[in-house]
């Protein structure tokens, strides 16, 4: 590894335009291990950072580089703030160089290539790392994040409904039936990304609510891939994500059907004992009714578990910040892992609220 | 009947200070056929009701009246925006001098005393009234609405929620799982009304989503007993209600599961057919994704069915605009029912987008 | 006039795809006297106008056409939704057929030529039917407006700020300052359209508040020319213009200085005077605080009229829906004068509130 | 001092219930200096504090305690976030005890007690401290501050229209017209408080825009009277304050006329001097426009000056975070100074965007 003790790490942006971009660079300016040496962007190459981003301004004093001029293969680790198709074009050349990768965008999400391409409708170039590379959900994985070379960052629906569910099915323990979950999901219009449409417009989306992707999204083979992964089974799941007018935020609503046999288990404690030492999930008393401004421009995830009337429904509400733990604050919990940094370093910024 | 051809019906509003309030009033002072007589509130005794919604400014020449000075049984009919337990004490004074009752509250949802008294937590006062009332959801009770005297106006969710599964199962058509039946609902923040509670400040609601009531919401028992009563069978409903940061709208992603023997439906069609004479209930084109906005200020109610990968998961997805189809238009429809009006009269307002 | 007393007014709209063009359509549904021939757009040309404005589904049964296959000319007036420079390219055409021409964009808004070409970059094309046409503001210019063939719609600043200021300043009865007059302005983000900005984008406008154009914004010389014409004298102006994280919406907030010849004037009934016949305008009771709520979706203006302290400052409030008052509702106003229509068809619908 | 090198700072809050009070604590505890020892509330008193804010779930096990029980002497500094009166009822056995005080109400804010008592309708209690403490904004009086025993935290409007004006006229270079100022001010609505008031539910205030208190405002005295400190002339002050949809964030737009004798005088460089060693305050390039949100939940002032035209207008547009810079920022801003400590110490955090 580059980074030594008395040194900082030397961190690489590649496609900081864009709002996990800007996440990124909010957190890691904080992060007091990290040095950022480049940022790259080909349309905004020669520009200030701080310019494109007024919240940076006298933060930062780092132009956008143009990828062509810029030797990544410097920095320890490269985060991948871009289009998914990207990340897997230089993977191979920054992990051949002892660079780690923690790619944002999908390239690394889906184990099978052939999912993959279904989905993402383009071949993908480095099968080899892919199967050499690491799903990046600190909570399920860390063991395996710690000695990985590249990282594929979750989805930010996928965080939310895969941490909401593991304490349900996973070591073989299948308490609930796994052909019958549905995960209704709520993100805030960040979650769309700054790219121009319509749709994202303030007088299109403001005062407004909707449903989109009923018939496919791409988080849904995320999402069950790692669900079989980790309960061993096949797993059946709706999936329908909606639009709400606020900025930031993710709220899952899952609903689940408790298997007969486990009728007399306590969930709650189930999920208390699972998260009992994870710094970043809340698992909030019975009858909780978490808020998505309770985890505002934070990396925290909260839990409730609701039982209606104790009969064999099981609901999970599980909300996040869409830009930190559903992104950005993942990205740089993985970097955590992946240096050996306590887990938690420049990821402590408690909520803003109101 | 007091209303004859030549005169304007004379309509009376008890407690018109809420939002019911106030969209009775800019419904009604549009309706060719009406003439506003009285409008009552304790509490605002005297005020111009202009001063309390400057929208009405000079659109209006009325004061509330105190409940207690003015006769209402000069009214033809009379609306209740009161809170639950008001209408009841009237109901039988207006009744027997032939003045119509319309309740936007609970007082005549529930026709079951005992469910009512144990949601509501007050005694039923006029339980003979009750039996002869009608809840007011004209697309299903058209008939029966027309020669009752007390009409229980339906609660905002309901009529989303029950809209949108009738044609899946009356008639002793029931071609889903009547036990296997979500019902994930979304409303805007006028849904809790215009009293003073933190929870519905601006800074407390806005860039914020949470759901409530998963243990009980009062709008249950009102679903599940119209739907067993349309569909002749005991119905399982999990209900959750969630927050949306905007002022009017109410989304409903209603999940349910296709009986086997009905996976050869065309349910598109199913929902084509059941509609196709209702002016106010759009069943969009396969595959559509219905948006709030779409029906803000107006007493439209869309409707889009979704069945993922032709599998056996039927998902309903219902919009409205709860001050209006969920509360005062469909209070005004059906008093043109009861008029034996046209049925849209006062109602064709086209939505606001954006 | 090819109107006749038995038959529907023949419209078209060009350019019917941004906000204002919406607005346009909802307002002329509901007006009893016309019937919409055409609706052209190059872009979505073939496609139902119901597709791309989901709150008209069912209430319109038009296609959007495109410019080069439908003959205008037929129609007895044509709205330009359009941007700047496509109504005068095609308005001689239609005035030399005897048919009236409303343009909602900024053609015939600048009488100077010069200062038109100055300010919107491209020369104009038809200066002698801009010299004939009308500034389209009715509660100033009726009567003109009544005779004129071509309509300059007013921009939705100049709108709330000439109103605002005009009973100060005109018939050569001079009470403020001329010099120092201030116009703080705030628009609701509708007022940029529906063009692909960042800076119009959800996540960027909401929860934000910022100013924009302190050094030039066209509307400038428009509010200019029309207060030097009212008034007789040179006027000097500060405008700048703010954005307000809400779809409709204007608020303008205007600091003038009396004269002192005119201290002792009774302001209030100044402008009470001034406004008294007039239907869309509100002048509140002296301290009155307007909110752009309570006009949203209608055609009305409300102004208050404050004098701190007695002193010798003006400090006018001015409210209108951009997009009706300062756009759409405006120019079908403009039509009922044209055609000789009582003024307010139409447009009497109440606003929506909340 | 009680505050030794090797030890914590002791901190009280009086009265955390309000978001001033939240705010607080959400600062606080990224201090690395302080130890909240107390926080009182006479209502929520025996609450645990995350139970209240659930931001804070986690991350702080103090319970509110009630005022009666607790003895604040023992703290090295107690931040009042009441409202007004409050701290002037125990200012005094604090400071006899060596424990600073730092008010983010009004107690302290006007050293004229007449004045005082006019506007806040209380009589002073100690105007013998009043006229011993120091108004607490940093970049006027960091010297003053530093060894005062009682801080009037400035007010949210007046803490940006002052330091939007400073530069202008200060050290007897009066560049301004003191008698033309006029300070149009906008607002987000957490600026009101968490109290229960119609006008600030979400339905009434989303989707709106509105003046108020243009007759009078308690900022009005308190922004002349430090102006007038400041100029050591009258100063005759217009001032506007308007309510903007958005939680937090605070715009002002300032209309001065520049003094014939100044017109050749660089403004842009003349605000760059005056503020180059302040950390908060970014004096932007010339021409730029500052947006909220580019300092949501930081400590940050923007500047922009702007001069049309280089006429004798001079427009400063000023932005900053009303919970922060103008409220709970700028309190531990005071503590900083007034204990030694570097003075963004636990203040650094990068605002929220998007």
């Amino acid at each position: 590894m580059k980074n030594s003790l008395n040194k900082k790490l030397k961190v690489g942006i590649v496609g900081g335009t864009g709002y996990t971009g800007v996440e990124l660079l909010r957190i890691l300016l904080n992060h007091p291990m990290v040095e950022i040496c480049a940022i790259t962007s080909r349309k905004e190459s020669g520009l200030d950072v701080e310019e494109l981003y007024p919240n940076l301004r006298n933060r930062i004093s780092l132009k956008f580089s143009s990828p062509d001029e810029v030797d990544l293969t410097i920095c320890d680790v490269v985060f991948f703030a871009t289009p998914h198709g990207v990340a897997m074009s230089q993977a191979k050349n920054l992990v051949d160089s002892g660079t780690k990768v923690i790619d944002l965008a999908a390239d690394f999400r889906l184990k099978n290539k052939s999912v993959f391409e279904k989905w993402y409708k383009i071949p993908h170039e480095c099968p080899d790392i892919l199967e050499n590379s690491e799903y990046g959900l600190v909570e399920i994985n860390r063991h395996r994040i710690s000695s990985a070379n590249v990282i594929g960052n979750p989805g930010c629906y996928p965080t939310t409904v895969i941490l909401g569910l593991t304490p349900l099915l996973e070591n073989n323990n299948i308490f609930i039936d796994l052909n019958r979950i549905i995960a209704d999901c709520k993100s805030g219009i960040s979650g769309a990304g700054r790219k121009l449409e319509t749709s994202s417009l303030f007088a299109e989306s403001s005062d407004n609510f909707k449903a989109y992707g009923v018939l496919g999204h791409r988080h849904h083979p995320e999402i069950v891939s790692q669900l079989e992964r980790i309960s061993g089974n096949k797993v059946n799941l709706i999936f329908v994500p909606h639009l709400v007018p606020m900025i930031r935020g993710m709220f899952s609503t899952i609903y689940t059907k408790i298997l007969p046999e486990y009728s007399n288990l306590d969930f709650q404690k189930v999920f208390e004992e699972r998260y009992k030492d994870e710094f970043f999930i809340d698992v909030m008393p019975s009858g909780s009714f978490p808020e998505t401004r309770s985890v505002r421009s934070s990396n925290n995830i909260r839990i409730a578990v609701h039982r209606p009337n104790n009969g064999d429904d099981l609901i999970i509400l599980v909300i996040q910040d869409n830009l930190v733990k559903g992104a950005a604050g993942q990205a740089v919990q993985n970097m955590n892992i992946l240096f050996d940094f306590p887990e938690a370093t420049g990821l402590e910024q408690i909520a803003v609220l109101p």
